[in-house]
Formats: structure tokens, sequence, C-alpha cells
């Protein structure tokens, strides 16, 4: 971020026609965004929307409302415009891109859907550890992959979205590791479970993380024992828009145990993260502390797909559009303060 | 509101590709608009935003940090495009006009300007009722009229805006007479007074309050004695949309407080009242609780204008595009449930 440029924007803030402060937290969002964007008005107009597919072996001890077919299903979905997030892109006029990183049915080819798949889901990381080295590596140059189409097509937000039944299980134990915490803080109903539903959940989790015993200043180990391809990418893809200058716009309760893993993979990563809103998913709330998150919005959504973060753009376009087009005391011949 | 179309909104909500309820409130966003439209798909695409200016004899007592001269020169700025709410009218494409009701200063013809002027401000409420009886059936007349012209025009959602050099006074007045309690609780910044100013501002409003005695069962003698045009034009214009059947979307205090008018001189117009943000200044929360409002949006706002309410439309937008778009579980082959 340059500190020069956002000093200038915030300049420009004080002395446009409203009370200074009384745009509230749009006023940061475009003082911020010219940081990240090296430019006094910034922009989000061209926003990328990479949604991460793939499936999970935990799905095997019962822990989703949803049957696994489904990931693969949604994928064509997502191809033929009938998914949320399909949806928000085109009402957003958004690019987006899905890539399959690996589901237990391996679906057509589709256009607007990028095949690369890793394997069949991952191994069920109640028996094993989820992923190889060389997979993992796969998934985290998948990822990486995504955020550099981002930055050769001038993206100036990306957004990383996540489909993969099961995929809050493997969420949940990847932050479980990263916070030092039990299942039973953040394990919640996902997809739909009921509370026994989410106690089994809580209890496959711990017996997966007693099994594996993994430490919490180790993020790509892991990634590799109970993370997901779909996580595993989305974290690349946050480090590398940080790299190349992005601004990106987190999701929910998955997207987030990504930029939780990605804030411990790159530290400095973490000035290139926005926080589009509070999913219902209860164990958000705990994840969004522990980044020192405050979400944009709190509308008790929990799809996934990065539909949380398009719903969230229009209010960081209208905080650089009231940035860029209002007039100042001075251009409107409006009195400042008595 | 049509019970049958909002149940045929929520069966269809029920058979879309996401799991049950994962859209949180844009799902009863969508289902409550479908009620109200009286159609199974709602609409928000044409849009009316109403900004009501007028001065405020009170501002004599030194209760506001701006001058009232500002209050004309707002107008001109609304018209010349400079505003918070011109750009975001812009940004939505809604019609935005601006309706001048009485300013200490008149200004000149404007284009987008109704000129429709009651008095040189209210009389200041310290010291006498704030307009007569005629002026406040000419301000009711007037916000009537924009509801009307909204409902000739076909409009979807009706935004009301305000711009007052020393409203929150008024607003905070009204809204102690209908509440039954005293200035303290409500009374706020506004624009910007400090600490000493906002006492200073609650004795001014107590003392007047002591002087009038009004009954919170009398609403229209609440409006008539320290209400000003601006704050009565949009209680009538919410009663209005609510009798032509077009829904709202209430902005911060100011608007509340009218909402809050609105609700006691008919009953009924609450369920067109959608509420878009809850406001900084600090009185907002309380009249919100009053109202059993939830408000979609919490970023910190108190511009009025009917700002924060422009901010939130993307909000009932995207709703209703995601109910009218996306797939449902038949037509997109993805399994329900296992």
């Amino acid at each position: 971020p340059d500190a020069q440029v956002e000093a200038s924007a915030r300049k420009r803030q004080s002395q446009l026609t409203k009370p200074p402060g009384s745009l509230g937290r749009l006023e940061a969002l475009a003082q911020r965004l010219a940081g990240l964007q090296r430019r006094v008005l910034p922009r989000v107009d061209r926003v990328q929307i990479s949604v991460f597919a793939a499936d999970h072996g935990i799905a095997d001890e019962g822990v989703s409302a949803f049957p696994q077919a489904v990931t693969a299903q949604m994928i064509a979905n997502f191809a033929h415009g009938g998914a949320a997030i399909s949806v928000m892109a085109q009402t957003l006029g958004a690019t987006l891109e899905v890539i399959d990183l690996g589901t237990v049915v391996a679906g057509p080819p589709l256009p607007g859907v990028r095949h690369e798949r890793i394997a069949a889901g991952t191994a069920n990381f109640a028996r094993a550890p989820a992923m190889t080295d060389a997979q993992l590596a796969q998934a985290l140059h998948r990822g990486r992959a995504a955020a550099l189409r981002a930055a050769d097509a001038g993206v100036e937000l990306f957004i990383g979205g996540d489909m993969g039944i099961a995929n809050t299980s493997s969420a949940t134990a990847l932050a479980c590791v990263l916070l030092g915490c039990a299942a039973a803080t953040l394990a919640g109903p996902g997809t739909g479970l009921d509370a026994a539903g989410v106690m089994r959940k809580a209890a496959v989790i711990d017996a997966a993380l007693a099994r594996h015993a993994l430490a919490p200043d180790a993020p790509l180990d892991a990634l590799r024992s109970v993370g997901g391809f779909e996580i595993a990418a989305l974290a690349a893809s946050y480090v590398a828009c940080a790299q190349r200058g992005i601004a990106v716009l987190v999701d929910g309760f998955i997207a987030s145990a990504a930029a939780l893993a990605a804030t411990r993979l790159a530290p400095g990563c973490d000035a290139w993260l926005f926080y589009a809103h509070r999913s219902a998913e209860p164990g958000h709330r705990v994840l969004l502390e522990a980044l020192q998150a405050e979400p944009l919005l709190d509308l008790g959504m929990r799809l996934g797909e990065g539909s949380g973060a398009a719903v969230a753009v229009p209010l960081l376009r209208s905080a650089c559009a009231l940035h860029a087009q209002m007039a100042t005391f001075a251009e409107a011949g409006v009195a400042d303060r008595a």
C-alpha cells in the first residue's frame, strides 16, 4: 500500500461536500483502496470471481447434509448461469471462472470451467493426510495462477469462491490447527446439519486433529493434512493477489479459513484483504475476530461460492463513486463549518 | 401485502439451488417485496429519490455545526450533481428530484429542483410552534404529492431524503414526544457538535418540549409544534407510498423519525417500510428499536439526503436478481439433500 496516495485520498475526502466522516466506513474503504491501487481515485469496475471446486474425502464420515455428487452438479450449474454466484457475476458485470480441482465424479467440458483436476477429491483426513506434498503444490499453483490471470487482465478486485461438499469440515479443522482451538469452537451446521450432526462433525474433526498432531505455526502442513484443494488454492490466490497488488474481497467461512492460512504463509498480505460479510456459520465470527476483520455486511448468508463477497461489491463501488464524483466545498460554493 | 404471492415466492426460494436459508436476509427481502408488489418475481429497477429540503428556526439556538445558508447551497449542489445523493442517484440509475420546501435564503430556479416553498424555514420551536396548521397541511400535501408522482411513474422503490441545517434537533424533539423520552436519550452530534454542544442541544430541546407540553398520541400536533417542513413531508410521503403500494427504503435518523410519525398517523404503513441502515447518530439505534426495525447496513453513515438508503439499494436488487434468475434443483439437475 502507498501511504502517500492514501493520505491524498484522505485529504480529498475531507474537502467533499458533507460533514467530515459522515459517509462512515465508505470513506475509509475509498482511502484504503486508493493506497492499494496507488491512485487517488480508485476503481473496482473490473472484478474477477474465481470459484475453486473440489471434493473432500471427509464426506465419508457423514459430516454433510448433501451428497458429494452435488459438487460436480454445481460446477455445471455455475457454467449454465443458474447458481447464485453466476447470477451475481452477471449482475455485477464481473468475469466468472470456475476451476475444477477434482471432484469425485468428473464432469464434461463446459464453457467457463477450467478442468485442472488434481485427484478425485482429497483423501479422508480422518484416516490419512488429505493430500500428498505434490497435490498440495498443485493446488497452491492453481490458486496462484488464477490470481495471475486476474493481474494480467488488469482486474481491480479479486473474489475467490469455494464449492465442495463437506468443506466446512476441512475449513474448521484447518482453522482449529492455526488458532489452537477445539472443533466445538468452530464447527457449525454448514449446509444444514442438525445439532446432533454438528456434535458428530466436531467429534470427527477432533479425533482427526489428535491423529495428525499439527503445529499452529506450520500452515502448509495443516493445509496438506486437513485442507482441501479449493482451500489451498484460495489461500495461494490471496497471497498472489497481494504480491501483484490486487485488492481481495474475502467471502465467508471457507474463504476466511483460507485467508487465515494466507496471512500465516505471508503475513503482509492482510493489507490487501477486505472482508465482505459475517456468515451465519457460527465459527465465522471467531475467525473474523482472529483476523481482526470488521466485515461490511451481516445478512445471515452462508452459501459460499463467493456469493457474500459478490453481494458486497456494490458497497466498494459506491465508496469509489462518492469519493471520485462528489464536489468539494470549493467547487460547489458550499460554506464549510460555522 | 399479498400473503399468497409472498407464500409463492417463499416456495420458489426453497427450490433454488442452494441450501435452504443460505442467502440469509436476501431471501426474506425478495419474499417480502413479492408480497408488496403482488408478483412472485419482484423488481426494484425503477427507483425515485425525493429529497425534501427546508430550514429550521431552531438553528438560532446554536444547535448545528454548520450555518443555515448551507441548506440552499446544498440544493444547488444536488442539482449540479456534486452531492452524495446526486452521485448515488446516477450510480443507481434512479430518478432524483429535490423539493425546496422553504430555505432561509431562496435559491434560483434549477433543473431537477421543485420550488414548493412554504416559508423561509420554520419558526424557532424553542419560542413558538414550528409551523401553523396551514403550513403543516402544505408540507404534508407536498410529501404526498411526491409519492403520487412516484406511483404515476410506475416506481418500484421510493426513497425520501432530507436536507436542512438543524434538522436533527427537530427530529429529536419529534421522536421524544412520540416515544415519551427525554432529549438526552436521542440527541447526538448531528453534523458535528462536540460533547458540550450535544448537551446544550438536549437542554434546548427539553426546554422547548416543556413549553409545548405535547401528547405522544397526537402526531400531527407534534409535527406542527416541533417538526420541520421536510420531516412532515417525509412522513406524508411514506403514508402515501403505502397507500399506493410502493415499497419504501427509509434512510437514517431524520427519515426514521418521520417514519415513526408515519406509523403513528397510519399504523398499517409499516409493512411497506424497509430500513436501510443504522446511522452513527446515536439516537438512531433507539428509534430503530422503537420501530422494531432491523436495518440492512451498519456502516457508520450519518449524512442524510437519502444517502444511506441509496447505498442499500443494490442489496434489494441483488435479492431480486438471485430470486428471479437462480435455477431450481429440478432445472439444474442438482441433487437435493442427502
